[in-house]
């Protein structure tokens, strides 16, 4: 099965990596307004690449930056194989700080096996993947197995609304039978990287919390002793959201939690994972969480509760003695399976008003919030996926979990009802959001020939 | 007794309040060093005006600004009788906001009986009920009945530290009975203002206590539940310095507290205090403190503890999904006699290394600190006073505490072994510290008679 792709691959692949070079050399970074027309460069590059293999292909205008819209047609794909929705990014990550890089970050440059550019891993390099393994079907089969559907989004780096509303809109235009999303990483292994399917994330819901006290700064003095300080206060109820075994102690909160399988629990165990090694990497000497779970466990399967920041008060150099007219703290849980964000915001609001401040008034702000996801390890797709990995990397993957977020996988799931396959080719090495950035070639051709063997898989796999 | 004294008082008055107003018009704002000339110029004129009434006086140079130091000659002053040191400060604080003065701050402006400028209650006025009331004796007696050593301060409003070292220097040539000091004011009675005498100041402990986790900030996703969160941990441990009856928690923190009486608890439930009024001039709607006692007593004979600021990680608008790499508070104390505020703090870091921060890193600053003070109330200078004010007055003084601190009275006490007799003639309305500060006429006639009368009960009294 696919022998001439897997062949077309790897004689065309200086050819492929050229145009990845292509597109990395396009500064399409979306936080940044100066790059808004290198973004739309971007995806224009990506819509000529569809639509010179055949797919009927558009950039479509958003409110912020556009999304790549590509669909094979009737001349491309068998009208009753399986449909598949691809998503991943093209924009980047702002490159600075720039004299941290050994050669320009919009100048792609090869060296010790690997290509250097922002956006190499995160997510060009992955884009370039889905490409050539698209490529490589309509060049020597002219006919992919599945139906496709390309979603490339303009927008994930600044955190941008625009994909949702489409998925929205687009409804019927995106129905497919499954999502493929590459924009993660594999596991590092001892020996290294092991290929991994993820198929679950951790949803997010992130409040502002403000406790107000008196009118104005009041000397601390004076009143210290006889009134409600709101920052004495906040770090008093924040401090009771936790437990002495760092449960997080709002009534219902983990009445949702789907609890860790047994199965998980061992498949993890077996996972190769150098804890010390991992927390020693950012300056932390122990792991620290819920009592009765392990790192993993804590990371992947039960929701969290973590103050990004706090303020209030005076900051400055040397002390002031007020007692300040409010403080604040950004606060977020991650959430794991079932849990609802808005069920889990409803929840600290409740018990935020149920704690005594002596008089102090909340203000909470909903700052964002992205549910969950657990995919199904059992599906069709699930198994043809499996061995598509396999076939091409010789090991079958592991399964494993995220930790963070990628809402467009909620989205998927809650407006179209559909499940992601999360298989991603960079490594936790590859410097994604730093100075840096690389992909390694290796990566890419394994990503080119997973993805080209992927979509006979999933063609032949029942629904 | 010192008939004269008091009518050439009264005739003197517009002079009187010709010479506060040369004073008021002098902007020595200690804390921007724009006004320094301006600060020694309001000192000299202070010399000239103590050198014209035949003390022997002179402008000290320090470090920061100049102290005005004087002292009444063998003959000023009889050389047998009791010695009292005046202390008091010229400097005032800054005017701004320039915008909301109805007349402006250094074009002192008489209405509604009433002296308007900055520093007019705090402490320009009471520094010339001092004057006026050596003056006094010296124009119609010839000497004083007291020798007097006079000490204002240049660095009040500015937190200068040239004053404990000036004293440490001259603690020979400031040997005295007992330290007058006019900083404070009177109490706010249903029918007016009544006279006090401070007999009690809280002393302060002040901290900047920041704790570190991993070495820079990380993703709050990736990482959130598996490692200790510096900012969480900072406001558990906050936290935990307050039980449920908001008692301090850090082992042996009361040890040292000198209880209250139960003749001042019966002496301050019997002052007439509006307490809902005072609260809803800040936007408190309810007192808030240690459970078991009433405000007064938290403010006057209890410590307490503030959080005066929080620090760390996002602080900016919406959110930013990180751990941060450190957080940090403000955290100050108010100590009551006799805590010490280097017992306190040495209690303090141990009690912060004794909690579990989950491997996070403490770095506690020391940032100043002050002794309490208990005054005795019970020598003969202080019924000497009690007895100048109730003939001043017609009214005799309420014996109450401070809730704030004037670390220079406990230097008095420490380096010089001297108790102080705390009589103010400001009134709360003052608005010290804020625009349109003012004195009152009636209080400026008020506190140059009582520091007349004053000087001839003190030169009665028996050590």
């Amino acid at each position: 099965m696919c022998k001439q792709v897997l062949e077309h691959l790897t004689a065309d692949q200086p050819a492929a990596i050229d145009r990845l070079k292509a597109l990395l050399a396009i500064p399409s970074v979306s936080a940044d307004p100066t790059y808004s027309g290198d973004v739309a460069a971007a995806g224009q590059w990506l819509v000529d690449q569809l639509s010179a293999m055949g797919l009927d292909a558009q950039l479509v205008p958003t409110a912020g930056h556009p999304i790549v819209f590509a669909r094979s047609t009737a001349a491309t794909a068998p009208p009753d194989a399986p449909h598949l929705l691809y998503y991943a990014h093209y924009d980047v990550q702002p490159p600075d700080p720039l004299d941290k890089w050994d050669s320009p970050p919009f100048e792609p440059t090869i060296r010790d096996g690997a290509i250097y550019a922002r956006g190499a891993s995160d997510d060009k390099g992955q884009v370039c993947c889905i490409l050539e393994a698209l490529r490589a079907w309509l060049v020597t089969e002219k006919q992919l197995p599945c139906q496709v559907i390309v979603l490339f989004e303009g927008e994930e780096e600044s955190a941008g609304q625009s994909l949702p509303v489409f998925i929205e809109q687009r409804r019927e235009q995106l129905a497919a039978d499954v999502v493929v999303v590459s924009d993660t990483a594999m596991w590092p292994g001892p020996d290294g990287p092991i290929p991994a399917i993820k198929y679950g994330l951790r949803g997010i819901a992130y409040f502002d919390v403000k406790l107000y006290g008196p009118n104005r700064d009041v000397h601390s003095g004076s009143y210290g002793g006889a009134i409600a300080n709101p920052a004495t206060m906040l770090a008093r109820v924040l401090g009771r959201l936790f437990d002495d075994d760092n449960h997080i102690t709002i009534p219902g909160f983990y009445d949702d939690v789907v609890p860790v399988t047994d199965q998980e629990k061992r498949r993890w165990t077996q996972l190769p994972f150098d804890e010390r090694h991992a927390l020693k990497s950012i300056g932390v000497a122990e792991p620290f969480g819920e009592r009765g779970y392990s790192t993993l466990q804590r990371l992947w399967a039960r929701p969290s509760c973590d103050v990004n920041g706090l303020y209030g008060g005076y900051q400055g150099e040397g002390g002031k003695t007020i007692i300040p007219s409010f403080a604040g703290a950004k606060l977020s849980f991650r959430l794991v399976a079932n849990q609802d964000p808005r069920k889990i915001g409803a929840a600290l609001e409740s018990w935020l008003h149920s704690q005594d401040v002596g008089g102090c008034r909340w203000q909470v702000q909903h700052l964002g919030q992205a549910p969950p996801v657990l995919l199904t390890t059992d599906s069709p797709f699930v198994t043809a996926a499996k061995r598509a990995i396999e076939r091409a990397s010789g090991r079958p993957p592991v399964m494993i979990r995220e930790a963070a977020s990628i809402p467009v996988v909620a989205d998927f799931k809650s407006i179209l009802g559909l499940d992601t396959l999360l298989i991603g080719f960079g490594l936790t090495d590859d410097c994604i959001h730093s100075p840096n950035e690389k992909f390694n070639l290796d990566q890419f051709t394994l990503g080119c020939r997973t993805h080209a063997i992927l979509l006979a898989e999933l063609a032949a796999a029942r629904r």
